[in-house]
């Protein structure tokens, strides 16, 4: 698979949430984070329109992806429910989820070449993971 | 008060918390953050080493104020108990502790002559808050 | 005025000009810019919520300020008419209407207590202006 | 292909320009936007010199390939008469005469070795918009 | 070889050297450089944690590794006699080691699970350079 | 003095040297360094042209300033021999050379209405120095 182009657009969450794990150290105690959220859409072509897609549709589909994790302890929220929510797990919930709206069609009919999401998140600034997944 | 000099030294923390009040809107329920840390040291004349302060050591001096804080639930810190721990409040308490380290000689009797202090956090790509002092 | 808290919020505009005089060179003729726009709000004291503005409502204002502006031909807007729209200038147009609109109370009451306003436009990697007020 | 070495050089252009069709909303309407440009030269071994490209060399044929776009109403351009001047479409652009220009030989007989040219345009600091070719 | 995930860390280090060559001009007397680096480790899956590696830890080795290489004047280190320290070079030279280091299990049994490594150095604001190579 | 209006333009420079004093720690070996330096014109008015500096002429100015001391072992400077070139100390130079430089007329008639000039240099992403001084 050849993707050629790309479009990235940011946004950003703020959640609590505990990891549990030795190897987490002090994150194991209840504390929380800010991510910045760049999500890439990769593409082979462009549209009719030169684009990707439209970064106003993305980042607005973005928005709406963060809206339902932001502001929130994801050790209460029953998605999460015993899970680990690293940075990478996250990365990869968000990348998910995008996905799915594209085969829904919520980026529009055009949207349905995109060959690819990849989706980093920043936690300071110096660290960050990240997920890329095919469509 | 004239201060020509500055010496900036970063670090972060990352916490939960909770903030009362409508304004806050969805942030009165439990959430998180990562602030990234900009400490700003400011003095009229350098000393003898041709410094403001020492770059490592005020690193250092940074690291351990935010060792205090970082990995924490701040709804649950007694030092914090019925107070909101906003961006603007914290940046406040960084500066007024890392400023009673340098009146307690932490940094060396040469940052004495330092002449305030600046804090500013950034909570996202898009917000930031700070505090500044006269020491 | 001694003014110990911040906050600054982010948005950008994206415009087309031409700047007239020979000390713009090639930027005589018809070209453009993303300005990303950085607002910081000072304040003595915070208000009974512990903030000097709320982050949400100033990040609306702008928002709505630089709508305004953006997506436009400045050379083409009556406002500026016969007017070199430099980033300085727009700095100033963007920091006097925050600033008239903290005096008509859309950032609420509390909001009065605000001193002064700064603005500064991020044009390229290598460049920006600034313009700071009183309120 | 295994390109395991990188090299990144970063320059601007300041355009003005329109976009037709419904999904471009007011940016149908002339406006512009500041590229902050990075150029990503990929090899699978270094030469001589121990180099991918040489960064000042490489910095001066991205100046070179940018002042024919800078500057200018892109609308007007003949080179992009009834094109959609897109981020996506620009970085193709830009990559596409670089590459023709290592062919030709402008970067150097070593710099032939060089296996693919990637271009970013950042067109703020929430899109950016990106194109990879092999040479 | 698919990779998916993906965390990065982030250190710096800061070196003296000369570049011999015409290629490298001015660069050819003895001068210096910041490196900002990144290193990005990348697996197919997550461990039982649900990270592909603790950044703590990977911070700690990339500490490491760089402690052997800052402040010093790369001229004189044996490892490197008669070698261009180019920045692509030592992108090469600190994933090599990490490699090693994760071969080794420094990073724990966990780590063994990483497919690759990339290491990006900022050198300026506008030059990088990097090396990626699989584990 | 009120300076409302501010023009920042940014280059960098690339030095080695070494620093005396117990204070620095590993710093007193021969090591080098990379400083984004940001030049700061700050002015109570705008010229007939309704800017506070041209930005293509400062940085002009500011690349002929720091072309020479980059590319050099300050070790060696007779300018600096005897003298500890901190961060700090290097923020003062290059400013003094640029008052001298606005002072001499260098750029132009108007910019004799520049009422301070600030200068901060980056040495990593977690620390920079500043000095700002009046003309």
């Amino acid at each position: 698979m050849i993707t050629l182009f790309s479009v990235t657009v940011r946004d950003h969450l703020m959640i609590a949430h505990s990891l549990r794990g030795d190897v987490f150290g002090p994150a194991q105690r209840l504390h929380g984070a800010t991510y910045v959220v760049d999500v890439t859409f990769r593409s082979e072509a462009l549209d009719a329109d030169n684009i990707v897609v439209d970064i106003g549709r993305a980042t607005d589909e973005l928005r709406s992806v963060l809206s339902a994790l932001t502001y929130r302890n994801l050790d209460d929220e029953p998605d999460f429910a015993g899970i680990n929510t690293t940075t990478e797990f996250l990365a990869k919930v968000i990348a998910d989820r995008i996905a799915e709206r594209i085969n829904a069609g919520a980026l529009g009919e055009n949207a349905r070449h995109i060959a690819a999401v990849g989706v980093t998140l920043h936690e300071s600034h110096v660290a960050s993971a990240g997920y890329e997944r095919p469509l």
